[in-house]
């Protein structure tokens, strides 16, 4: 807590909830974004959108019972609904349009709370503990069965209007190129993400079967999976390139599954960023892995809420 | 002056001064972004970059006699370095790397001053007494020899770092497109700039040889114009669909001379537009002609004018 003023007790900790299609996660995060207590829990396999609030709502219990709260924080797997307070998790289908929002605020009254999406949380908490510290003009991006992405402007993280902001895998980057679930042609996601990568790759001869044994394959020089991990990383550079030059970007964070790949997929994403990049400004931006694993979404859940808490002080 | 409290006399006004490569504008601007008085002269054609200057600061000195401003803006045509002060607009060849914020403060000492983009000052202008007025997330786009573009986000505008964000014309639509000066291909500029639609109906045997004419052609009925026309709003479709998704639009303001075309551009980029968003958010996006014409940039410098005056304050 040396970041603050010491006037006696350190300031109450916020909460910081984190939703995914796998596992629940909560904690109590200090101001300056320490995590110093958490809980986590696999999200219940169930038809009921009450059941899996349940077990969030448990995993939290003991929490605000330890140390009451001054704002809580939910980063929650998209499409949400940040107007609405409710969720739509793409992998937890008994949360259609579900009020998160209202439930958490009954369970925890008269906390001041902040909803915000997943890449969103991520990439502010990057911002603020990991990869993306002292940047202004920040994309974080999650490469992983999907691929996500969250925007920080003037050093502060940006949602957007409807919560949308930063939409980084539905960017088209090759009009021609396969279609994508979304509707549209060759988005970032339907070229870049992990079973996007390989499934190409199978499709080329390559006898694995997900972007884990692809990165292994790679990294013993399998030319297929090579290949992959360059047609990937392209398709990943043009949009940051493009999102450079909208944004005027001095940083891009990656993070998730295909990102623990490693050299095999950030060699080729300098490369070819540094080859789309014609542009002076968008030649000087710097492409980071993320550092927080895990805990990203949890720690940008709780820069929300000490904003909350501050703006509530 | 009514949005403002009255308190005597009106607070003093700006200095807005709008730098192009066929005119130079200045104008006295209220604090609530009405023109109060305004001159212009061609920019001179030489090589002397000192000669420009004097041509600029002559348009200044009646202004700053008559009313002392309380800050001043310049919009400027690009590239320009926002942090060193300098210009060096493509079409003002005597101007590269110009230190024209050091001129104009040693001219108008005392008064703080603002260097923004011209793209940038017509969408904050535009934002600010515009076709953007009420928008949270604008982006402003100039079509004309070549394409521009500014952005407007949590309802203010957004330079970036650098002073370059909003760098529409160079959003790369189709990477299999034509090459483009910048390096890259299939650029927007370089599939909707007036010059591109008009060289490539030429190329398709439409007898005529610029944009004001392919618009009239494109309003007679002309296959060639309407299908040039078509192409081109199709890439600036794309284009607004990715930076929508990216920043969670909900407006887009076009100005320039080719937008001066109407519907026989709007009509088809408000069809493609619709065509091109996938995604609920992006759907929602509203595309309108700007309406401050010639005065966009001049009320945008007075915007960034202002701010730093109640800054100053």
């Amino acid at each position: 807590m040396t970041a603050l003023p010491v006037t006696g007790a350190p300031p109450d900790p916020v909460l910081a909830i984190d939703i995914g299609g796998t596992k629940l996660a909560a904690a109590l995060v200090s101001r300056d974004g320490v995590v110093l207590d958490r809980a986590r829990t696999p999200t219940p396999r169930t038809a009921d959108g009450d059941e899996v609030a349940r077990a969030l709502l448990d995993l939290v219990a003991p929490l605000v019972a330890e140390r009451r709260p001054a704002a809580l924080g939910v980063a929650s797997a998209g499409p949400i609904d940040t107007a609405a307070g409710t969720v739509s998790p793409v992998n937890i289908p008994a949360w259609r349009g579900y009020p998160l929002m209202a439930r958490i605020r009954a369970a925890v009254p008269g906390v001041p709370a902040a909803l915000v999406g997943d890449a969103v949380a991520m990439a502010a908490g990057e911002h603020w503990r990991g990869g993306g510290t002292g940047s202004t003009a920040l994309l974080g991006i999650v490469v992983s069965t999907g691929i996500g992405g969250g925007l920080v402007l003037r050093g502060e993280p940006y949602p957007g209007p409807t919560g949308n902001a930063g939409h980084f895998g539905h960017v088209v980057v090759d009009p021609n190129g396969p279609p994508c679930p979304c509707g549209a042609r060759g988005c970032v996601e339907v070229l870049a993400a992990g079973p996007a990568m390989a499934r190409w790759a199978a499709e080329q001869g390559w006898p694995g079967s997900d972007a884990r044994e692809l990165a292994e394959s790679a990294r013993a020089g399998d030319p297929i999976a090579l290949a992959a991990f360059e047609r990937g990383a392209d398709a990943l550079a043009a949009g940051i390139v493009t999102v450079a030059a909208i944004c005027d970007l001095d940083r891009v964070v990656i993070a998730g599954g295909v990102a623990e790949s490693g050299e095999v997929l950030f060699g080729p994403v300098r490369r070819k960023v540094a080859e789309h990049a014609h542009l002076d400004f968008v030649q000087a931006i710097r492409v980071e892995r993320a550092v927080l694993g895990g805990d990203a979404g949890l720690v940008g859940a709780a820069r929300f809420a000490v904003d909350l808490a501050t703006t509530a002080a």
